[in-house]
């Protein structure tokens, strides 16, 4: 097992409670593994809103995900009372890089753990372009420190 | 638009909050209609716990879903606040019937409503059965009445 | 049993293919019924591009559904070789009804049958509208007779 | 962008194509991506069967996914036609590597390239095993070499 599946907690700010749904839970009796990459995107949209103070304008700007690399760690049942939180832990001048980690509300145990990149993409032009002066200000005033 | 669209409060004892995924909306910027069937799924699998006092095991005897009649009142959007409510409405022979609805928990606006018809069903044998007694029984006293 | 799980041919014109995925069976082991509606939406929207002869302009004019009636006629399962057929049966005013089957191409055996009202809408202003010329003779022309 | 995102042909020998559903495509008008990973479980499955020359029995002994590396090279639109392809790349006691891509069979471009690694797993006792003899060898068999 990885040591990315370790419950040493982190200081992640952002944090949301996670519903799971009856068609979730494949034939195995598991979470099936695509699921946890909605909840992944749900609590990234959340996070991004919330960093931000608002609603991202995806008509316009924004961020694309360009890798994203995750653990398996432990099994999620239909019963299993989950969370997911998520930080980001590196912007360079393209790209960010996000940590995610769905765990157990319960007793701490990490489900999922995920690594992403993000490119900043610019959706009317088809392009790719830096990460905004706005996005890091933004990102530093809410993780507390500068990247 | 339906009679079942009106925002009249039935008596439902039983009910619970959704949770909408970024990926639950399409291209149309909606909430796709498949996703209401996930909800109603997730409730009713939650329903019958209530009702039971137990999770229903699935291994042994149960029921399945036999018809399902929808009608979509108002678009649902990301940041909708939303609930489902769940009943039986009926207990035949061999069937029950369900009655659920998806509405804003904001301003009470129904955005979809489901009628499905559910059968008696051995897992072991694959052939239908009657509602039992013990079933028929918990129905009518959570629900508080005799159908 | 419902007599729309019938197996006697009607005369579809237009039928595809389906493709299962792993995440569609559910703990039960069968296809999970909100996955038919999955089906019926990707049926619906190549049909009408195939009535239209063109992609439809989501963005400007179209139909939305009102209503699905759906039969659940027999389980499918992970290695099920299944199809679609979709049909126009009525056209109203202001609505149209579409009849849709997912059966078994090996041996004809109905696993669902759906039956749904969709009514005229402008996505621009958000209101419904009438069914156009454009779009009942399309139709007419397609099936091959008038409604 | 990834030098995995290269259009260049290595040699799968297990193909097979994809076919794309209507609320696959989300808001922002792409394939959403946690659709991959439904795609990369679908060819995962039917690989290992082509490997074993039967369906694996899930109740058994199997393999669990404990990593995935993906990388998200080029969007997929809905009217796009696409495959994936899966090979073993590496085997080792306890586990064994995959590789598989998505990509168009139009135009060759790479949408989507994961490496996935899974464990042996005993869903019996719930306990990690090696990969057996019988996977290894009809692995290296399907492969044309020794690992």
């Amino acid at each position: 097992m990885s040591d990315r599946c370790d419950t040493t907690v982190k200081e992640f700010r952002h944090r949301m409670p996670l519903q799971i749904r009856f068609n979730d839970i494949d034939v195995l009796g598991h979470l099936n593994n695509s699921v946890y990459f909605t909840f992944m995107d749900l609590a990234k949209s959340r996070y991004f809103e919330a960093v931000l103070g608002e609603k991202p304008d995806f008509g316009k700007a924004g961020v694309v995900i360009v890798n994203v690399n995750c653990d398996f760690c432990a099994p999620t049942f239909y019963d299993d009372n989950i969370e997911v939180e998520t930080a980001v832990v590196a912007i360079g001048d393209k790209s960010l890089t996000l940590e995610q980690r769905v765990y157990s509300a319960d007793d701490g145990v990490v489900k999922c753990r995920c690594r992403t990149i993000m490119a900043g993409f610019d959706i009317r032009t088809m392009t790719s372009m830096p990460i905004t002066d706005e996005w890091r200000g933004a990102i530093e005033k809410y993780e507390g420190h500068k990247f």
